[in-house]
């Protein structure tokens, strides 16, 4: 692919994400019943609270939607949409798992990438893209008090560390850059998408009975 | 009005502002009864949780109460008197919440004056106004597990984002500082008065019935 | 104490701090039968959780495991060990109590004396101290929708609070280092321990009925 097209499908490729994420996000807030606020606020935090946690944590120099507000406005736009077409969107709920499917491939990667670039560990450069893709619905679902989604039954984290590892062995290999990106991202939608169409689940911990409750 | 006299104004008003807050705090900790380092605990962190999550933000050279610890002393003290006189903080309930409105119209403005110093844009600058104003409530009724107060039917965040807004609009416009501090403080001070009078709600999203939960 | 067998002896029991605090976290994965990525995610969370708040709000040059990612392989090994011998585990449940309270004395101490290194004022390196030692937790529980185990009856952050405040006192007196650091954990052990033992706890809010629910 020439490497132009390769950032222009990127670049659209993170902004789609950060759409879908607002949306979900403000999906949560219309299941509360709550108002055009709560869509917003909640939209937000779930397209770039990932991100924010990932650059709080590196220490960049500026907080991506500080320096550029772009990611902010796409989510709030989307998110105010939501709440007036929320009645449409319940009948593209299928595509929007794809869609979403599309954004976790491409933040994961891309968490790794800031990650190496600002001189993170390989360790780290994988939490980075992790947490970049799946932080922000995380802390959405626990002030929403619900169990957070993804840590329920079907694989969703899983194709972060799938995708977040696999992009970062290949740049650790030096791989040219744009091929790294491109693996790790189809790696992680590959693994999503079998998730999506077979509910593949990792295997859950039995249990035992009877030990006490840690501190 | 006299600058100087704005000025300490607008020192007391955020002191007034950070003891009450920390009282609010306090009392989310004397509803499930918990012992006096809890209280502690939630008085702080609902004082200077909003303003701490800014700074961290916008990258700040310090916090605002790393840099002076006085925020951090009013907030402590408040919380350790909520232990010992909490019976008669009943009685004053009725001042309390209109200290609190004093609070939040000050806190959503401050918040917005220190992102425009630090160069941020209008829109983060709005957002950052509303999370000063009112992020450290919502975390801690998050950790405290009971429903985010903030997001609940009566009009408080959209106090918050109407004080923002105006501030950053006049700043925007070249406004002199103290006028624009002063009619943004007065904008969130007046929807919310009129919010807690008249029991002023926005419009619920109506919900629809069938779509799938999102991710 | 010979100065070197001491910064050895600090050394690992940070790392021991480090793996019981994981474990732990863990263990509240367990009891919620997840996968083996949550019993990562939730023990990263609780060992580094702490650590990592207080070197952001501190504005520290690179949070502890990110500029060395040793933290992160113990934390991770722990919760992927947890997750294969967590029967086991149950067997050793009064051991696990102990080495936590060592975990807890030394994050306390040790993350007061990086706020002091760093410029803080005494408070704020105290308020570090405890953060450092029981935040980890915190969010653990409130993402696990659980009570904080942390805010529960027996004495745990006031042993925190001991610890920060001897050391943050003798430092303040000019007291040589080590001996501050060691009086400081022993004071948090020492209180822990009881607690441990005798079931210690601080009086609760006899609580007042009555007062409308804050904001």
């Amino acid at each position: 692919m020439n490497e132009q097209l390769f950032s222009h499908f990127y670049f659209y490729g993170d902004l789609l994400g950060t759409a879908v994420f607002a949306v979900s996000g403000a999906l949560a807030a219309a299941e509360k019943r709550m108002d055009i606020l709560a869509f917003c606020l909640f939209g937000v935090l779930t397209a770039i609270g990932g991100g924010t946690a990932r650059d709080l944590i590196l220490n960049r120099d500026a907080v991506f939607w500080v320096a550029d507000d772009i990611h902010l406005h796409i989510a709030l736009a989307s998110a105010v949409m939501t709440y007036f077409f929320a009645h449409s969107l319940s009948s593209i709920s299928k595509p929007l798992v794809w869609m979403d499917a599309v954004g976790l491939s491409i933040f994961c990667v891309q968490g790794s990438a800031v990650a190496l670039t600002l001189g993170a560990s390989p360790t780290v450069a994988v939490v980075m893209g992790m947490m970049t893709a799946t932080f922000g619905s995380i802390i959405r679902d626990t002030i929403l008090d619900r169990p957070a989604v993804l840590l329920g039954p079907e694989i969703y984290v899983s194709a972060a560390l799938v995708g977040s590892t696999t992009y970062v062995i290949m740049a650790e290999y030096d791989a040219i850059n744009t091929l790294a990106l491109l693996t790790g991202t189809a790696a992680a939608f590959t693994l999503r998408a079998a998730a999506i169409i077979f509910g593949l689940q990792l295997p859950k911990f039995k249990g035992i009975s009877g030990y006490k409750r840690g501190r």
